[in-house]
């Protein structure tokens, strides 16, 4: 377990940033859409198929710039079990291609359910006497509102296949202080999640300095992120919220430690979107993400 | 919104008790199993096929007497999206069949993604100038760690679609308490938690006095059920870790309200492997699972 695997591939890349690949139809350029439609008809097996076109566009783009992905399972499952095999194929096609993928699924349950979630994402299956990935991405994103035994079960198969997770810890989103601000004592409730990331992460640290368990901190909280950098100096962060929920790089600088490390912050739609704006052709709409990634890794990379 | 649907389904059965469908691939008797793999080899789509034969055979045998199924996501998951179509096939029979859907998710995220997964599971998804059902549960389980802009986007479905939606407040495992015991001024999480239940139902509420907005409150703690019970008026309780898990009928009564309404009880195992206890031919699982479902029916109801 651990998150070495990430840390090495944004030291070669010298890229702090992952792409989150939050896909809704809407983004896809008509060219894909219709090809997929006269094909299929308009149904969720064209719409599944036309994202997987568009993502893997992206991913050949950006494969050898940006270290990881972050697929969000919400984009997938919206296209039914059709979208799910595009999830699968896309997590697939990013690790052939070298990137280091993290399924954003925020999953969370009890015990041995939770065993079925890390099995699913992070472990293998077993089908009689063949072991089978199901997604086989290289982190997952939870929730720790269960609290330790909903995690145990993923640090299990973290240690055994070399893969990490991140716990959210405070998030992005405008409502994220009606109970992670909240104080338990003299801590809020997001600390407590911190400090209960740096117990989980102990068991196994990597070689960095940071264990296998991240945590989830908004770009869009700039002193909380200050804070938690500080109080949790094992506790690799992963920031959504920079660009279209509002983050800055100035803001976002502040995940990072004294070496530039410790953080990799997300972008999804500003990302998939680039060729919506700045006069793109449509057909270029991979070119346009390269773009958009590259004014990104140097916003962030002149910040730190 | 509403639970109503999901209320007049017990009433009618006079059964308030859910199946929870979290099919294993050991849980599913050795000739299901040998049909499949003959077909498709030791692979995740013989594993799937599997399972949703077995979910079909339980299905035909409980429908009548049981009103509601909750499959649990993770278990279908782990097969991959063959497990993920499984899943859509399940949801879809049991349907047909008449039987109320609560898909066991814990979704969470934030508001656009939040949109997503409503869409995804309670919603319908436009492809072009076509709505689809992209799973189409009658409820899901969720996550409220990150406030109302994870939620509201649900709300929204529920009311449209007359669905509903089961917010985490006291979970059934042993560390349940590690967050949701703590004392936020003179409130435990799970309170703060229960208190936005009510405010979130309060938008539109039932014609039998209870909300679109219920709560997942373990049976493994029998207090805090007779607690939230009398705190939450309005919020109808999801009731996990009967059976299986330890929780038995005189503490699952406390979920109810002084009329026998207001919660619905969920087993799993104990329904799926009742084959494997008692001298059944394993062919005989489906009849094993309603002998344990009437059981399980006759306890509960006599406790209350």
């Amino acid at each position: 377990m651990s998150l070495d695997r990430l840390i090495e591939k944004i030291k070669e890349t010298e890229n702090p940033s992952v792409v989150g690949l939050d896909p809704k139809l809407d983004y896809v350029p008509t060219f894909i859409k219709e090809k997929a439609f006269e094909k299929d008809g308009m149904t969720l097996k064209a719409a599944a198929k036309a994202i997987l076109t568009f993502n893997k566009g992206i991913i050949d783009a950006i494969c050898d710039v940006v270290p990881a992905i972050k697929p969000q399972a919400a984009y997938y499952e919206m296209y039914g079990y059709h979208g799910v095999k595009t999830l699968y194929k896309t997590i697939q096609y990013a690790k052939e291609k070298g990137m280091f993928v993290m399924t954003d699924g925020k999953r969370n349950d009890i015990g041995a359910t939770m065993e079925a979630y890390a099995t699913a994402h992070l472990g293998t299956t077993l089908v009689g006497e063949e072991s089978i990935d199901a997604f086989g991405a290289d982190a997952l994103t939870v929730n720790g509102y269960l609290g330790t035994d909903g995690i145990a079960p993923l640090l299990k198969i973290c240690k055994e296949k070399d893969k990490g997770i991140f716990v959210l810890v405070k998030t992005s989103n405008q409502s994220s202080g009606e109970l992670q601000d909240l104080k338990i004592g003299d801590k809020t409730v997001y600390e407590v999640m911190g400090d209960m990331c740096e117990k989980w992460g102990a068991e196994d640290m990597g070689k960095y300095g940071y264990s296998g368990v991240g945590a989830v901190v908004g770009a869009t909280y700039p002193e909380q992120l200050e804070e938690m950098r500080a109080k949790l100096p094992h506790t690799f962060f992963l920031v959504p919220g920079y660009g279209a929920q509002g983050g800055g790089a100035a803001g976002v600088a502040k995940a990072f430690d004294k070496n530039g490390m410790g953080a990799i912050v997300n972008s999804s739609r500003a990302v998939m979107c680039a060729y919506q704006k700045g006069g793109y052709d449509e057909k270029d709409y991979a070119l346009a993400a390269l773009n958009e990634v590259l004014r990104m890794k140097k916003d962030i990379t002149d910040a730190l």
